[in-house]
């Protein structure tokens, strides 16, 4: 348990190959496994076996088709969370969605018969989308500027919210003898807003959770805001103790502003974990998963990525935080720049060591178990984060090595649980109910 | 066998408390089941004792919330049947989805990956929806008219088969060893139309299906050239031999039009089966559970839903089929109404008589279980129709005396399975595949 009694909650993310491109080389299974619904039904019996909080998928409605790449979305999530639940207990799901490519009455439908089905296991993780090849599949509209996106974010989880409450069967009267329901437990929510116009009421019932746990990633000014109104689990780039008390604070602030208790938020950020018997082998590997063959490698990549000159670049002077700040208006999801810059604004750090710190734009641990046990419960045992999404390089490799050599440490610690003892995920996160007499209003 | 070679196709409804709305108040169950996923999962393994071809859940994504009536579409379709699927082995699943409120893209991605996760068992039943208080929780622009909501689902209908088609592992070449997959096997569709802008490719490959089956409901002019175009089960209103004749040569006729063979056209319309020791033991059944009480009462409904005059009305003098003509800016789906006006075309008849001919817009089979079995063989053997979606009056009850007593006597006469022979329901019904070099162009 922590300062705050919990366990550390982890996620871990089951996307195709895994979470790094190049890692697919290293991994057990063949290329048919990414469509192949024993695989993640395989990959979830795994994960709980490992007592995993909830299973990650993350998403873009497009198809990458990079000849050198491999695919890292295909199968909808929120089906394939749903055939999984339907197949192994316990574990939650995380489901991501794009509130800019759907209707909040079709998501907010499907999402409270998900969490229905599953027994009050679904976590529904809210992107905007910041992709044109998206885009290009939903009209031939131009993606919408952030603001927009995250404007009409807003106001599509305020129209969820009053939908998931408009039809609750706690609710209901004493049924006179000739009528089935009483039909008054269903209210209209009349929403018309900026973005939509919606009537309700819902046709399907508040679920075990009240409404899915809701999950949320982006860290631009948009993104916070979106957190700190409607996100409970947030989903982040956290490289260093300082970004993550930093990035509390901001979302409480916002959330305070906003008149929601902050508490009911947790800071789940993504972590790559590659393990060795030794540290030296650690960093092997990681030369290896991410496909850059070795240090040298490591830092001409970074280098090409952040636009240094190879030629007089020194990897062992420290680096200056301003040249790492995004463009506000790059294309790509803001909160993944913001990560590096932080850490740079926080620690003096060489291009050789800031190699070693992230990958996939989320921290990075290295090292023998124990090595991994202490950066994991660094950061959580003072509150700076509530736990972690594991993002393993190679699926299902990783979360194998991850569930025999850490989770025992985790245990022995104090610091993990060691059977399943909630049923809903939001109990096992510790996350408030929202109350029964919810209704519109009380989230406009 | 019939004179095609093949079994009796039977679907099962499964919505709620069964097909009429008055017949509760003598199901077994409680007013929870509604909502209660393991309510679904034993009506499923029911219907999987019953050897069904698929279980059929209608939709409006809309709660009606009449105080005398009982809600009828609650939880998603595609998501229920999802769960139903990873737990209920070889039944199909017949799940009904609206071309109006849905984007292409992601229909067609989330139901080729239902198709995939339930291993090829999934009919995506296609409706334009024709309901205001469906428009109302999506915006507030008015539903859209007839001629143009089917204007959409045929373009709708083009872009989902060319996405369905584009990302097709067969088209796989040899793999370099350092590669992945090869890309090439993912074609963007490059659609552009009046209604839709779609690039693709659909980032979730072709399915064990090829694409799921697609059933198709309208019977209005738009309806038959969708069914034609794209349809393959056709769930409708036929309600005597003639009728049924005279639908299956419109539908195929529009189908040669389009230069589609129509053998690929299953025509497998509603019934509602009311079983009694004796024929009067059901006819007594059909007034209780239509809520009419008596025979009185069934003509006293038909009088006042017909806008006849009640004192001068002669229950007993043949009616006009003019007078039943629906009119074309009906707003319910117009199907519905026709199937009336043709049985009166083709059979003189009384009131008397059609008040037992259908209920819920759906042939009337009444009697003792022979009588029941002689009906649905009728108009099988000839080929009229195919199969029949069986709507149960109540659910469980109607399915598990239909099972009971009706199945064996189907099975004794060779025109019904007596076992699970194929794994998809593609196979199951005859149908043909989808030919693997289908491209954009071949739908069009």
């Amino acid at each position: 348990m922590n300062q705050k009694g919990r366990f550390l909650n982890l996620n871990v993310g089951i996307n195709t190959t895994g979470y790094l491109p190049e890692a697919w080389r290293y991994r057990t299974g063949s290329s048919a496994d990414i469509t192949d619904p024993a695989y993640y039904r395989a990959l979830t019996e795994l994960a709980h076996t490992g007592l995993f909080d909830a299973a990650f998928l993350s998403d873009h409605p497009a198809l990458m088709t990079e000849a050198t790449g491999r695919p890292f979305h295909t199968l909808d999530p929120l089906m394939l969370t749903t055939h999984l639940a339907a197949q192994v207990p316990d574990i939650g799901f995380v489901a991501t969605m794009s509130s800019t490519y759907n209707s909040p009455y079709n998501l907010a439908r499907r999402t409270q018969s998900a969490d229905i089905l599953s027994g009050g296991r679904l976590i529904v993780n809210i992107v905007t989308s910041f992709n044109r090849d998206v885009a290009a599949n939903f009209g031939n509209a131009p993606l919408p500027p952030r603001s927009e996106r995250y404007a009409r974010a807003l106001e599509f989880m305020d129209v969820a919210k009053a939908l998931w409450a408009s039809w609750d069967r706690s609710r209901e009267q004493a049924v006179p003898e000739n009528r089935f329901w009483d039909a008054s437990a269903a209210r209209t929510i009349d929403h018309t807003g900026p973005y939509f116009s919606v009537r309700g009421p819902l046709n399907v019932p508040r679920g075990p959770q009240g409404y899915p746990v809701i999950a949320q990633a982006g860290a631009s000014a948009g993104g916070i805001e979106l957190a700190a109104r409607h996100g409970e689990i947030i989903y982040c780039n956290i490289l260093c103790r300082q970004a993550g008390i930093d990035f509390r604070a901001r979302v409480a602030e916002r959330a305070r502003a906003a008149g929601r208790d902050p508490a009911g938020i947790r800071i789940v950020p993504g972590v790559v974990v590659i393990l060795g018997a030794t540290r030296q082998e650690a960093f092997r590997r990681h030369e290896l998963y991410t496909g850059a063959g070795s240090e040298d490698g490591l830092i001409a990549r970074f280098i090409k990525e952040h636009g240094f000159a190879p030629d007089t670049f020194n990897a062992d002077a420290i680096l200056d935080p301003k040249h790492f700040l995004p463009p506000s208006d790059r294309l790509q999801a803001l909160g993944m720049g913001l990560g590096l810059y932080d850490l740079l604004t926080h620690e003096k750090l060489t291009a050789r060591q800031v190699v070693r710190r992230s990958a996939g734009h989320h921290r990075l641990l290295l090292g023998t178990p124990e090595d991994v046990a202490d950066g994991l419960i660094d950061l959580w045992q003072d509150g700076t984060v509530d736990g972690y999404t594991l993002q393993p390089p190679r699926a299902p490799d990783d979360i194998v090595e991850f569930i025999q050599k850490v989770i025992p440490i985790l245990q022995d610690r104090g610091v993990y649980r060691r059977r399943y003892e909630n049923s809903t995920v939001r109990d096992r996160y510790g996350l408030p109910y929202p109350s029964a007499s919810d209704t519109a209003g009380a989230y406009a």
